[in-house]
């Protein structure tokens, strides 16, 4: 057992407890809105990765496609979301953000990067792209790893 | 808004598929064995923290009290932990390893290292290191931000 691989199971360990920690903090935010936790992380995939079908969204956020497509179901009743036929694939239509979907991402982004600025004052730049590249190498890894998704 | 918050964003944004994706990966591993994930946590928490008391392992996690309690229920069925009186609290025992215990959580925990091994080789040491600042600094600002916890 090699210190190195010790040290990034340390840093794997964070996960769980800050994956929880911050779901909790984003649905005090989200208390009261149209907007939910699982819709919220699908608009950001359309403003980060563009307009896509649901089986890319699915890969993306590691949801099954049925979830995604609920979600997609209920941005779309809110106008946060359009659904356009995809030149590639007649069955698989491409969703699309709307300006009203942007707008309502957006106002919950900006309150997120001031709690990032909060905390981000507390580290380096340059551990937080480290961090970026381990963290990324990680989830590529451990994609191989658990096999064929459902999307 | 700063980069720095707005790459330290990038950085947690890897955190809800990489703790999806290692749960199945963990999950898998267990499939067929009594111990199950949750409990393979509270046995590492007793491993790292030595013996506490059930309030101090449903912090440490981020689980309810009452759902610690049940695993550590089920793992005193199996023999993997004790409860023993705590001088300083009456009513709250400490909840100890036994041999069997230890000897289950180091199995698991080999393997596990195993594949930290293969995922380890394709970052840099001070990369981990810089990862391990970041994650724990989040960590502790966001239970921060998260207010009182139930334990």
């Amino acid at each position: 057992m090699s210190r190195k691989s010790e040290r990034l199971y340390d840093a794997i360990r964070y996960v769980r407890p800050i994956h929880q920690m911050s779901a909790q903090v984003v649905t005090s935010q989200l208390a009261g809105r149209a907007i939910t936790m699982p819709m919220r992380a699908v608009l950001e995939r359309l403003v980060v990765g563009g307009e896509q079908t649901v089986p890319q969204l699915a890969r993306a956020l590691w949801i099954t496609r049925q979830g995604v497509q609920r979600i997609v179901d209920d941005a779309k009743e809110l106008g946060y979301v359009e659904a356009r036929s995809n030149p590639g694939h007649k069955r698989s239509h491409l969703i699309t953000l709307t300006s009203r979907g942007r707008t309502a991402y957006e106002a919950i982004h900006a309150e997120e990067l001031d709690r990032m600025d909060h905390i981000a004052a507390g580290v380096s730049s340059a551990d937080i792209d480290a961090c970026v590249r381990v963290l990324a190498h990680v989830a590529a890894e451990l994609r191989a790893m658990a096999g064929p998704d459902d999307a």
